[in-house]
């Protein structure tokens, strides 16, 4: 195989984590992310979320923080709203029901939430033999690669304050949000409109990692408790402080995720320029190109990819992940080989 | 801090898996643990417990590994038999109960099972107002530092299939009880006398992760969703692959928990010359002294370890854990220092 | 209020089951359905059933009988599939999720499910990152009054045998769909095309009481554990045996249903003849015509019923619903009322 | 047979109970508890226990309440303290721990708990890696037919108060803790001292029923969508109603249990006269005769009652229970018996 779109996680670490964790191998520290790294890690997601007060933790993987994060929220007839693209709702192989809690999914195809959306699943859950939805999740980047800018996420906390529901950000893909065009994201801007995200790192360049952030006083007593429940807590969880440490120092989370981004509009405009169209408008690095059966069977070999949906008997739709070792180069070869048996 | 005798897993990794990690860094691999080096890995495991039809699965922790199988093998009536000092028991904030299963607690002071202990639980629990006892929770080496032997595991399995439950092996320092003095245990003895068992690394080198080995049939289906379900799915599963390979090349693995004891024979020599009893005869890398409690605020500043209980107004037992990379030195340094205060 | 037409339980009991109660009142008999009353209704039910083997246990609701059977046939990683309008999915208050298990939806204004809608739920569900779908529930007659015939039942239990997916019916309104007109259905014909169904007895005239019975080997063993472990063991099971031997004696049970179905052909023929048109075309005893909304405001302070869904600014659906003891004086003076403020 | 000894709930119900059944039968009604008997009888049961912002719900049976208050009560990672012998923790089929809670038991023979023994557990749960205590759980009388008297629920109160840990008391047998000589209980002192209770029915001559009393602001909310999801929301509660409305009118409630204590007296003295003695002291109307093996032998075919627990080889202890039908008759003609086999 010539290279593989499939996925932002292909690849092992930014090489500079590596020097980290082998700089401080063998240093003695305590367990379960209550070393020097984790701390410093910590203080620096709180500056720059601008929130000093903000409870930060470490866990290896997305599903593990939603279900944390959600069973944490929750009491038991509590549900969650979200869009029926939602990793929870679709990829997580029932986390979060196994948590106890039933997710209310809309369908709107651009993978986002809107407060009529919200305010519907709320007008039709009104007595005690229905659930009672209580948080919002929605994921920035979505799964479909869309970006709710800082504008929309303000408009969705201010309803969601209003009407008592917590909102809660999946930021598996966090950098690519937050590097899109136009978004106007920044930790700040995020951490001040919900009530807990996390900063994904997996998807950007960390060996494993995401930094859970919440801000909702509400929400942080006995997390820790939830999380070794959960077996989410990590007896070295040194190796997150490191990572996050290097990540953040210099910028270099969101450097990795601007690159990701802009291979992924190297690669769109390529393909619009031979004439392909899209499901959804590209914005950050997963996109979703549509093309001829018979073109995808010429290049699955070479090229690794998943087939998102069937368009019709003829075209079907494929997602197109770059990543943050994704090189002009890799995206020039797929462009021209596509070009030559178009 | 001179030393920290608190746990085995107070230092990163062993530096041939970080030269692992950087060699294979950039290589484009699956993700989910179905990478090449995880498919190599799994094959090693098998070849070891020579048991070709095994199935291997690599999670990040202790807690994860138990509360995943544990809800893979019982029916929501069912419960788990354990030592009262069983780590699921005691250190786990619930994480079996919160898959829905009480555990039936024997208390002995060995911290281990007999088939008696195993037979009263059966015979008090005969009909549906009660829990159904389905599984037998041990590990190896225990909490308490004691080892069941090959001949041991051998009687209790023999038992367990005779009564139609599952023996299943919390292996957090397998390592430790491979290399006890006369154990009879190695991968190919256990993994003969349970229905399965997790190798652990995270206690003995590595950066994180431990590996399931199930062997009974009735116990392998569907695993990987029951993983996915809990968070215990991790995208980079390259990094077990990549460890487990380290390991169990060369022997490496036992290498290190072989050192592990000795340096832990030597503390309980030295001790035991200084006049100390132990609340039990140690025979791994956890060791249980009784220190008079003005020695222990002596040491305290010096020295990391936990308080296990206390014996009477004057003294109390301590546990001291030595690791791969305690040295002779820090043995010699300590049992110096504690001479002279004495 | 002249009669309420919002459910078919706003009463008491047919007199005979309080004669029965009354009679056998002081007798000492085993608690917890181990009684001679409960063995002899077993027994009933399997003669009327045509399956001698069959299993049957007697719970207070249909909730109740729901999320202990459908907690007892799932692994955790497995989910249910249901029409999006199942009291599972909407007005059990997340009961379903509460035990672990996701439901994936199917919409179809019917209220049922046909082969094609389960395999589509099967073909989008293909590995470990999603639930795996193992249970079709179904209601007979469903909660929007339709009724899936002998026939259709056979042709779901055919696919779901293939396709190894147990078929389950809620019988919360079973009595209904026996009598309904051409359904073709008895109690032999469908325990013969599903592996667990409950006859329920609470909507046809019980105080309380569903009896669930189950025709699949697999999903008997254990079954008063689980129902025990969720609280559904009622300790004077007594009157559940009584009940269900008075309604079963003289084809009581379903005399009574057959009355309720025929009070809801002469409401919805008289709606017809008034001009009303139907969401759905009426089959069993609950019924959903179109009022304009200023005639809903007229009649319901005198009439009972609930309102549906919304059609459009100036008219809406409601449910009306006939039970055991609705008489022909209660139709007719409700059409006559409604006539006249025409 | 000549009579049963085995529990209290192996009757039918009071006849005035099937009286007022019959009587209000065919009234229409709203269902699950909304009812005008419901009502009525919540208002009742708020006026004796001089609380009028009480909340009253009815459920089943104790099974039932205990996991819905219990799952209502607790965050995931918080746990239950409870004597070994209570009745969730041995004979409720792992109900709390299927809500997903861990209990933590006390041994203690007389089926109590004290102060020092909570505070035992406190101390013993110190950090994340453990459950974190949260409610206290007692059986008023207890499972060995002890009685906590007002004095001592009060000061457990205050100390749990004090500790922020939730009382709940299990109420199946409160009549007979109510009416045990000196016990200075009533449904007013026993709501003052405890966060919630449920008031008995099925063992003091209902055919079904409890009702759960919440005194603290902090459990009342939500409360019927807990008892929705876990199927404890009966469609006809009114005939929880029109029963507790029925018993306690007139102090029937009390009387029955008043006799039935009388009966157990009557039974212990004359045991006692024929040179038995006793596991514990009789309080309520469980007592805990221990008899010869032999004697046993020779009434079990005419009476019936269930072996507690071996003493020896020649002796156990048995569990004899007099209920609100058992006549003076009953006692002297066993006794007679006994004494003529000795």
């Amino acid at each position: 195989m010539k290279y593989s779109f499939r996925n932002d996680y292909s690849e092992g670490c930014h090489p500079k984590i590596l020097e980290a964790l082998t700089k401080h191998n063998l240093n003695q520290e305590d367990g379960y992310s209550e070393d020097i790294y984790c701390n410093q890690a910590k203080q620096l997601i709180q500056e720059k979320c601008n929130q000093s007060d903000a409870d930060v933790h470490f866990l290896t993987g997305g599903t593990q923080v939603n279900l944390t994060l959600i069973a944490h929220a929750l009491r038991p007839y509590e549900s969650v709203i979200a869009n029926e693209m939602a990793h929870i709702a679709t990829h997580e192989a029932g986390a979060i029901e196994a948590t106890g809690h039933k997710i209310n999914t809309i369908s709107r195809a651009d993978g986002k939430l809107g407060t009529d959306d919200i305010q519907a699943v709320l007008d039709a859950h009104y007595f005690e033999h229905m659930v009672a939805p209580k948080l919002v999740f929605i994921s920035n980047s979505t799964e479909i690669g869309t970006v709710y800018s800082a504008e929309e996420l303000n408009e969705l906390y201010d309803f969601c304050k209003k009407n008592n529901l917590f909102l809660y950000i999946d930021g598996a893909r966090l950098g690519a949000a937050i590097t899109a065009k136009n978004s106007g994201l920044s930790l700040e801007t995020i951490s001040a409109n919900c009530d807990a995200f996390y900063i994904g790192g997996t998807k950007n360049g960390f060996l494993l990692g995401e930094a859970l952030v919440i801000t909702n006083d509400k929400l942080k007593s006995h997390l820790r408790y939830q999380m070794k429940q959960r077996g989410a807590l990590l007896a070295k969880g040194r190796i997150f402080g490191l990572q996050f440490q290097t990540m953040l120092e210099n910028d270099l989370y969101n450097s990795l995720a601007k690159h990701t981004n802009e291979m992924a509009k190297m690669l769109s405009d390529g393909l619009r320029n031979l004439g392909f169209s899209f499901l959804i408008e590209p914005e950050t690095n997963q996109i979703f190109p549509i093309f001829p059966v018979e073109i995808i069977k010429k290049i699955e070999s070479d090229y690794g990819f998943y087939i998102w949906e069937a368009i019709n008997s003829e075209t079907a739709c494929v997602r197109l992940v770059t990543s943050w070792q994704t090189k002009t180069s890799d995206i020039q070869t797929f462009l021209k080989d596509l070009s030559q048996i178009m």
